[in-house]
């Protein structure tokens, strides 16, 4: 990782980060692309501004992430975080890209245009669309009911209905970053059932999620991936289970 | 609402900003001056503060709320989540206030003294308003122990003593805020007391609390908005019952 | 430290449990005490249900704190972190109070009672204390304005007012918790009056800060406490500069 221990570290510290940078990241089970995705969005959700700096620009130097699958990241962490902590995340991201292409003399390439979005505009259309995408990402049957500000409007119209089918990010890097913000936001039931989807799919197979709980523990506090850790294990059981009864 | 895409936005981004501002906020159910008390209370503990800065100054500029009730807006959300995430709240206030002065040439009028009280002095006085007013608030027939500084000396004698009684600020505002704030902390209890008081008192409507709980989300993202409607969907049930059974 | 690691952790997991248990916690630098008081507060904010439940009832078992102590940690991290965060907080601490002497087969003695309160009630007194104790605390020459809601009828009536100058816990205490509290709440402006106040009243050693923010990064994630670190780095020359201009 091309992050530095930063400037004026005591020495009480020096173990935290020979932890974290010596130990952490140097671990198989998880690539360092894959690292980006829960790390990125821990940084992000604890405002730290200097951290989040080096790493975005660790992550585009290093060429770990393109500049699209980066804004794409911000993007799905701002529906998963609330789009006010996204805010600072983007303002960097652009920031960073900038001075990348500036050390570089080189000019910033234009933006991939929003438009046309891929999914469909008719109100309808979308909710099915939707209802599709919401069963397929979570693993599960039933859908939510339309008639609802929050799952209506909400989840089967936006979450679902646009935001998860954007083109630009893989399902995978995807998954990682809701991983990491269902952790910190440490809500009783979507960890359990985005940790469940994420095994379920095999999107993310049982040893690489153990390394996730991990890795979002180096970056987010030991606490909240104890909370993680559990959660893991028994979902873990449950899709063996499942795996099991389906043959 | 005034509040502008920020600028740089990305494309990526640009599909949320279009769902937050040209969907949630135009949509029925919840009045523009409600939903400021979901979204204010969200931007603050964010620590986003572009952002907040232009919340705060649009509802002031919109004339959605008063001085006077955007500073008591202020102390109910350092309660419900903190002093520290308030200071920036506060400061961001005065700062808005004194440029919209500026800008409009007129001096910036003095503000409401602090004293009298309207509350009680006595500390028995004080525990014994508190007392009440735990129970009217909460809509529950119980109050916790004195003999506990948690309870006695913060729940009582400050947060219901004092705190809630204010002027200012009235009920539903309050509720607002308190509701948008349990949902952010995501602690496990405060959530079900007080979704289930703003709607036993009918202070907030169901309806109304299904659009808090959409506006909520896209303010704070879906993982913690999950768990608020979850709540939402039980304390409708024991409300609905409870008020059947009282005829 | 009596906290096992928790059942089921996953090998992948252990690195990090040995980092936080066997190594900080037993560094020399701030003794076991001091530790708990950074590390149940940053626990009681991750809302980790059995971390905590396990951190109380070490932390009263060892007889590292008295129970006033803990109820008296309540109300001050209740204070700093939001009332409903200290809820659960609040609850394990009587649970395991209880289970304790269960076990033991003796009776829960009974509480402090909580008057006479030791500040005075009128209003204008309650003010004036607050304003000396605020300056006291922050180690400032001014205060705040009386005629705001957040810093009149909250910062100063009742934080400074009532809260801080309560019996029951040590200013060393107090500095401990309300550092973990605005190192996780990550508001930018409070960080770096507490952490600067705390050293410059001398309650915490520059020593003693380093390895706060260690344990604090254990506990709560690096990213924070890099800010936290920064922070201090600053405040330790700031106060060393103040410290020789004033002979």
């Amino acid at each position: 990782m091309a992050v530095p221990t930063p400037a004026g570290t005591p020495p009480a510290a020096e173990a935290m980060f020979d932890f974290v940078f010596a130990e952490v990241w140097q671990r198989p089970g998880l690539s360092r692309r894959d690292r980006w995705f829960v790390a990125l969005p821990c940084v992000a959700a604890a405002d730290a501004e200097q951290p989040l700096r080096e790493h975005v620009r660790a992550a585009l130097v290093g060429g770990d992430l393109t500049i699209e699958e980066m804004h794409e990241a911000v993007l799905h962490f701002a529906v998963y975080s609330g789009w006010p902590k996204a805010s600072l995340f983007s303002m960097i991201v652009d920031e960073q890209w900038d001075r990348i292409h500036q050390e570089r003399g080189e000019p910033v390439p234009p933006a991939t245009p929003l438009l046309p979005l891929t999914t469909p505009s008719d109100p309808e259309a979308r909710l099915l669309v939707g209802e599709q995408a919401f069963r397929d990402v979570n693993c599960v049957p039933y859908i939510p009911v339309r008639d609802n500000p929050y799952s209506g409007a909400g989840i089967l119209n936006f979450v679902f209905g646009e935001m998860w089918l954007r083109p630009g990010l893989g399902m995978k890097e995807r998954r990682l970053i809701t991983v990491a913000c269902v952790a910190f936001q440490d809500a009783p039931y979507p960890i359990l059932s985005h940790v469940y989807a994420a095994l379920k799919s095999r999107d993310l197979s049982f040893d690489e999620m153990d390394e996730v709980a991990l890795h979002f523990g180096a970056y987010y506090g030991w606490p909240k991936a104890s909370r993680l850790m559990q959660v893991i294990g028994e979902q873990k059981q449950r899709v063996t289970q499942e795996w099991a009864a389906e043959g």
